[in-house]
């Protein structure tokens, strides 16, 4: 794979942070902050990771900043609507030239996982602080490298099925909640060029981008979602007989 | 399965037909109601086949008529950017909650199937009128019932890969062309409750929907995109502990 | 789709229900004559349903009951080595040639479903009689038509993940258990022109196949696995250019 | 990924090598010499390539030899049944703890890739030299990587489909024959922990295992299937609530 360093742009929302003292606490410098921290100390001089944020020009993306990202992340909640529309359409070609996408817990709703997957991704949720375990169903799968089976995140919120999306290309964890639910909470598809990983936990109340193994995941991600090419759109053209001789 | 009858609406741009001598010349009555013939024809009772077209009010697809079609047939060419956004939208609700949809060649660059899809369904084409051999590659799929291998179409526009779309559920017909190329031309995807049926041959220059092979495709494609239910958004419901008790 | 009767053949090991009179109390006239009962009860004149042994001569599977099964229902556990390569040989080639195949419970360590995955079908596993609910995760597949989700199973045996199959072609159903464990218990893939489903609830100490929404199960997974076609094996035939004209 | 080298182990049949002139003229020291040199050629210090064949001591496979490999290709045709069952089966159990597996043309046919599919791998097949064309369907995937799309094999027996196979869980490349027939010719599939890719050029009438194009993708194959981790068998380990903690 690429020998050079993985350029990482970690996307938040920051709203809560800013006006919710209780997550001001768990994330004094905002969740984007701390989920950046988490891939430097476990990837070191592999990558070079910068944030953006929702109130920043632009959302902090413009085209040379994704034209300078090989993996970006995405973390958003309460302003999903305020995502300006004509960023969404470049983040949407970007990936599907081959930037990497993690989309992280309630970015479930974001409008770029909408409109890459072409579904609602509705799902059931219950904000109790229940124990969320996090279960392997695909061991050799790059993703769980080093990770438990199963993670154990004390509190957080349930996500619950149905979860309205796609079939996953790949299905690599699923969650139990204590109330019981299940939710496929680790799922990879391809769109284009790009790699898309969703992964579930990590509500904004409780400290979870601060848990050891969910820090793990994320890393691997990053590692699994890096661009294998990337490309200008193809178009469609006409190709005479014989075209590529 | 369902022991009513199906209703089935074929929707068809219907501007080549009235425009172009020579595809009237094929298609006296436009393609869509070669393609409600044959549906007609081939599954009698079973079905009941209306069409609507691009130039009629909100393209003949008001809500009603969503809320009364179990699967719908798109064919679209030249006129895709002329299908207003909110009949889009319209369809696509009616798709995630069970409708069910077959795309028809070159409605691979329609609205509603880059949207459902999350791709650009580029592909590489020539319109030479070479010979297409569509062959079975899932001979137990019901889509295949009653259908040669190869169904011989001797006279086609090529399509190409690389198609851009997302891995499909299931594959059920490679094509290959005179010229050397190879196609994915028949794939299926489900999204939200809806089945979706891809089957590429049918350029309007040549007589594809009067063959009795690619009339039993589409008759099969009906059968197998009926939908099991019908149902409306769920949203993301707040569930207390043990909600379904 | 067919519109003859289904003819269903349900397998049992039947050993529990002779030795162990807590399971006899349960099943007095054997696993698999609940099974069939529940089969019957739904699905009527739909059906003609047998039953077969592991006691019998070829284990009440010669070739001509196979020759005349639609599908095949499987529930083994102590008597695995029992089975003779012969039978299982014979049956995996009925699978290929079309013949539906449902594996229940224990049967994931059936040497017909281990030679049909390739894979050992490891698990993890607890008897303690915990509650199992059932979750839907594909609520437009025709297997889950008329089931509530989750199907509440108040005492069953455990079984966990990682489960050692391939991935599954269509992933249905998610059980969680009062421990916190998931697993993937409802999944199907195609061998070959056959269905197969494995469906996880059924351990014999539990009243489990007496559970109308489980019943209700297994008489759609018949439905479903109904052969599109019967076909003989079509070996690696020599094909001179333009074989099909 | 791993920082040490890879080691590979090319297992050869060498049947018809030693006995057929025509052969030996093409590959003099044998098909798995030529195929290892260009894994050599073209990974260098990145790979130490060992070859084996049937005529050697337990067909130069002991266990230990398995227990290095980290990924291991298997070229074999006209001695299938002359491979024992116990090599096969040693064979199986290192796929499914993780080592990677190149099956290569008409090894379609061979007893470790029928056993772990579980499928009958049938096909259609013409050796009149005509010109193979190997497109590429998903061009992200690291295995087309460097390599032209289409790549021209001028000369090479016929393959066609149906292939009798499971649904792969990717689909890479398609071929396309002289006579018009399709062939998915490269497919993967996940078994445990090991990774499979089946690649279908390669008669040994040909020189295809010369071709730049076909070194090129082997080599690929080779660092796609290396292990992500080496495991042994699970078993099935009764577990005892919070067994995890």
């Amino acid at each position: 794979m690429s020998e050079r360093t993985v350029r990482v742009t970690v996307w938040g929302e920051n709203v809560h942070e800013r006006e919710e003292p209780a997550v001001r606490a768990i994330y004094p410098d905002g969740m984007h902050a701390a989920i950046a921290a988490g891939l430097t100390e476990l990837l070191g001089d592999e990558v070079q990771v910068r944030t953006a944020t929702l109130e920043q020009h632009e959302h902090g993306l413009p085209q040379d900043v994704l034209d300078n990202t090989d993996v970006l992340t995405w973390w958003g909640h309460t302003a999903h609507d305020r995502v300006s529309d004509e960023v969404v359409a470049r983040v949407h070609q970007a990936v599907l030239g081959g930037m990497g996408l993690l989309v992280l817990h309630s970015a479930h709703y974001s409008k770029i996982f909408k409109s890459l997957l072409g579904t609602p991704c509705d799902l059931r949720w219950r904000n109790d602080g229940g124990r969320e375990l996090v279960w392997t169903v695909d061991p050799a799968h790059p993703i769980t490298a080093g990770v438990p089976n199963p993670i154990v995140i004390d509190a957080q919120e349930m996500y619950g099925e149905p979860f309205a999306i796609p079939r996953p290309d790949e299905l690599i964890f699923i969650s139990s909640f204590a109330g019981g639910e299940v939710f496929r909470g680790g799922c990879t598809w391809v769109r284009g060029a790009g790699r898309i990983f969703y992964f579930s936990p990590g509500d904004q109340e409780y400290p979870v981008y601060h848990h050891p193994d969910v820090k793990r995941v994320l890393a691997n991600g990053v590692q699994w979602a890096l661009p294998r090419l990337r490309q200008a759109p193809a178009g469609s053209p006409e190709s005479p007989v014989g075209w590529w001789e």
